[in-house]
């Protein structure tokens, strides 16, 4: 099976640190693909681990204090985490002041060059949110879970330290999930499009119409050809990690976070006939709100960040070339068939006592 | 609240007895409507039970045994078993020579004015094959289950003592279950249609390909207007009771067993816009297998009986004048929101920790 | 076939007018039910239209202008209109002053013991908003379309003439389209809950959660027994004539406007066996925004009038006693079967070519 | 983008005919997904065509006369057909004796050997057929329709002179299908597992409980994990090219054929909440008819073969080494879009003249 290396020296092998995603994508995703589980070996022990907690929960603040001790005192392992959770710990005791954290946005910028790991506390949103924070490169994570497992968090948090133990001195396995990059181009007919800076997500991103009382009407087009016109309540364009997630509340299949795919899920579609549709990973996604649309339309990204988009605005979308690797308790499809069991109570029937047609 | 009154006084009075299925259809069904839970109350004392039961099963038969032997000799009650029953009985004890069976065919014919409440001891299937030996009117059932409860079993058998007592006493809640009646045609063009006896379903009837290579491919009328063709794995016509069997497998909607209506639900149909159709009870629907069809097509009633059809065959299909009265555990409602959440774990969802979106 | 009696002497005989309406609503009910086909008859020669149109729309607008003119020359009919309409026709002529109109809120709630008849020029979303406009007995409607034919509206205007020949002579096949009355409870728990008066649908109500980034959590109850919690992005309840509208596009079945039932649907629920529910007309619906609640939801009645709910309000909803009977253009089922087939494309299939397996 | 080099030198030169699917299956599968549309180069002229044919239809036939005719007048092209056609063509004129064509099915196997290039004349069904005469490696399709277009079958007939001008100059776009390799193990508690020859399908194997009136009950593992049990009318594996096929009437998703994936798809299951899966090509599935199983099943391979499974018997199935190269007409998105909307009518909406909610 394949390997992917990994390992931290310090802010000069930065680009070395970043092996798997310094390939190009194509690269990356046979290895995924060709492989029924990728390994992620460390090739120099791991130094450094960014925590990144779930705000406003007492457990998760205990939780974090414990790890950050252990984790320094059993492990020597430098700890980042966020300013705010820097000033909870210190508040906690004076002697968290080894902790590292940053000041401004440039050095979140730079975060992905001086861990060699992430670890989340929290759940699924928890995982999101910290994704959100890697704009290129993404470190492995580990996600704690403090409740019931998630579809991203397969790590119980009472055996933090037996699952550490393990994943620091690795091979560990990982899922790679896709992201999705999204810019959103104001007024498109006209000539001048400065793309900003791409909005990437994990999960999906939506375009619906709000509390508008008009439905959408989308004009939606692959690499150039046109593919349909959603008129509905709206549309999610989704990862495959995210087939769990709004995409399925909206009808669509769940599917495996390794299938290289984009999912084209309608919101409530006007038409008997729209199923939801699979495309390739490799094409661009093109959502037009056309000049003539007489209600709003809103695009909200993992959930958030809501943002009106006006007639004549679009939505362009593609697959982001970092992926974000996350580790497995077992592997990538024992985790994901847990997940649809426990989760979602996926295909789970009453024992049946059913006699059956009576002969 | 609307009250039916049923009682016995012996076979002269058999129109009397039967009075909720003696008036027009359209009058019981308005009784069931117009009120938000029917009671059947007794004029008379009950004197004759008729026990049916599941076979081959051991817990089955020793409960049976108990039953009669209570109901005798606590209740005066007279019993009507099966003959294969009878035996049973006169196995364990010549004591139970004063059960009543029946020799043929035509005595069955005469059990709804001996009878004044069927008990069943199973499960659903035992109740859709009790239901089938009336093809008449019907007398009020008692379902009791012996596992876990069904959509139409709604009484535990460990309690069968308070339950009856009860019941006896009157009076009842009843959920008037529709039937569907159904008459294959042969040769529908030929002239001289002999109508043989319908057979009456309490869940549907289906139509299907079998094993043919084929799809179906059935012209379907609802009072000789076209309604459609269905291409496909086949087609369902279902009462509203029948809604959480076969229709629900086939994507149809859950339906109130009070509701009245006809679920018109196809079986993997080769459209995409092939959304299941409710209509009222009053239609009489007509199935045709096309002369000149390829493949082959089965009818199958409640599960049973599978008949060929050959091209220029048709079925016909309306509501039954006599309903089935189930008594209910609680009310109609209760029972039926019971079942779907017990039998079909309906929105049954993890309790969510679900940390929403982070801000 | 039943046959309902309307007709109009004046303003004395108010009750007798509203033959049809006045009735309990269980007896109305059974009418629809036990026939195939309800007629409506002329008591007396209607007198009095009022015609309710779509604005700015130049071709409703002529249509108007040219019916009315038609209505009062060859039928000798009084005409009643909008005030703003009754200025569009005095711009256009002042010989349109023999048209009438209303002053004030107090005249409307009088005018169903005006009009004869009410004629819709428009589509479905007239249909809607004209019922809106009587909130107790409802004249029968003539819902004429201006484009293609609607759910509601199955009479193309081109030939308005030879219909509305016939139509007023009577007698009229008409679907009776049952309504339900919403009422908006704040602050549950209080004690007082002073009724106001109930906001009337001919579609549905809808509970959503707007551009909340929280999944609505709303319990339901079903005449005070729980029935569920319905998280995810909103709950319709629709009546049958909803049918084929929102709630189809949420996943509901279609069903035929006279069969008696409310449904029950949910909008992307976050549960995988949340499957659509009917439930029987004479049940009261209750759903309850808890007080815990994290999101927000907003209800909205027939798509319009979204108003917010805090948590402890609730919705209450039922049956309302006056239905709208709307004219057919054939039958009932044939008018329903048409726009299922035009309006939806229900099951249409490619005609195939299909060579099925080869052997 | 990728090239595929392709071409013909007679026998010896056997391998390097075959270069893409001599290639490792993760090579190939990798040049499918990291590029947008793979292209066939010829690396010398293509010498030989296969012709397969629907039979008994005139048309085809006549056509298939006019295109030998043509391919070897105009083009200089040897030409291969079945022995069947071969007797047709020499009942025509005996001018045909230069057509090959073979004498046994071990000749079948050498097939891919003397071939460069296989065109199908029918639907479909016929490429289906055709792909299944190919147990290793498949030389490049070029499917004609004489009907309307199939999923498969993107050229029209008419215009064949100028498609097959085209084509045998290359480059040519083609869509690489993958086929599923299925194992029928008997009695797989026993030891002795001889491994029959694979059956392939190019679009699904389904498991289905044929005309019993038990429900199937299929314990399903996914590399040896454990997926679940499927109880209803059976279980459909497909591949991506399958997803517009039946797996689609049972309410899978459809998947672009370049996406590599296994749909996991039940029928009719008996069970809420089982929505359809879909897994990475790299897995291997095995459904296990239990020993204490009630039910017969019956598997049947992309719509044909149909052969029972008795309890204990199992069937195993992976993703198959050698896909099938069919020719683009435009590129794989384009003809797979066009084949939805053309063969589905997919989202097809009646153009709406809603008069949206009246203010």
């Amino acid at each position: 099976s394949f390997k992917l290396a990994w390992g931290c020296n310090g802010d000069k092998s930065a680009q070395h640190k970043h092996e798997i995603v310094s390939f190009e994508r194509g690269n990356i995703t046979t290895a995924e693909r060709s492989s029924k589980q990728i390994l992620l070996k460390w090739e120099s022990q791991p130094q450094t681990v960014l925590i990144l907690t779930k705000p406003n929960s007492k457990s998760v603040r205990s939780l974090c204090v414990e790890m950050v001790r252990w984790l320094k005192e059993e492990k020597r392992i430098d700890i980042f985490v966020e300013p705010r959770v820097k000033i909870e710990l210190l508040t906690e005791s004076s002697n968290f002041s080894f902790v590292h954290s940053w000041e401004n946005d440039d050095e979140i910028k730079l975060l992905h060059t001086k861990v060699d790991l992430v670890v989340t506390l929290g759940g699924d949103g928890t995982v999101l949110w910290a994704a959100s924070m890697f704009k290129g490169p993404v470190p492995p994570f580990i996600p704690f879970s403090l409740g019931s497992l998630g579809f991203m968090t397969p790590f119980q948090s009472e055996n933090y330290r037996e699952y550490l133990d393990t994943i620091l001195k690795g091979p560990i396995s990982i899922t790679l999930r896709h992201r999705l990059q999204c810019h959103v181009i104001r007024d498109s007919a006209k000539d001048d499009q400065d793309m900003e800076e791409p909005i990437l997500v994990l999960n999906e991103v939506t375009i619906d119409r709000g509390i508008s009382a008009y439905l959408t009407y989308l004009e939606c087009y692959c690499d150039n050809s046109f593919v349909t016109c959603v008129q509905g309540d709206g549309l999610i364009i989704s990862t495959t990690s995210g087939s769990t997630a709004y995409s399925l509340a909206a009808g669509g299949s769940m599917v495996h976070p390794q299938v290289p795919g984009i999912l084209f899920t309608p919101i409530c579609p006007h038409s008997l006939s729209f199923r939801p549709l699979i495309l390739p990973e490799y094409v661009t996604l093109r959502v037009q709100v056309p000049f003539n649309s007489r209600g709003q339309a809103w695009a909200s990204f993992d959930g958030k960040d809501r943002m009106q988009l006006a007639p004549g605005d679009a939505l362009l979308c593609s697959m982001a070339p970092w992926p974000v690797p996350t580790a497995c308790q077992v592997d990538s499809t024992n985790d994901f068939l847990r997940s649809i069991h426990e989760g979602l109570h996926w295909n789970l029937r009453k024992t049946q006592s059913f006699d059956g047609p009576r002969d």
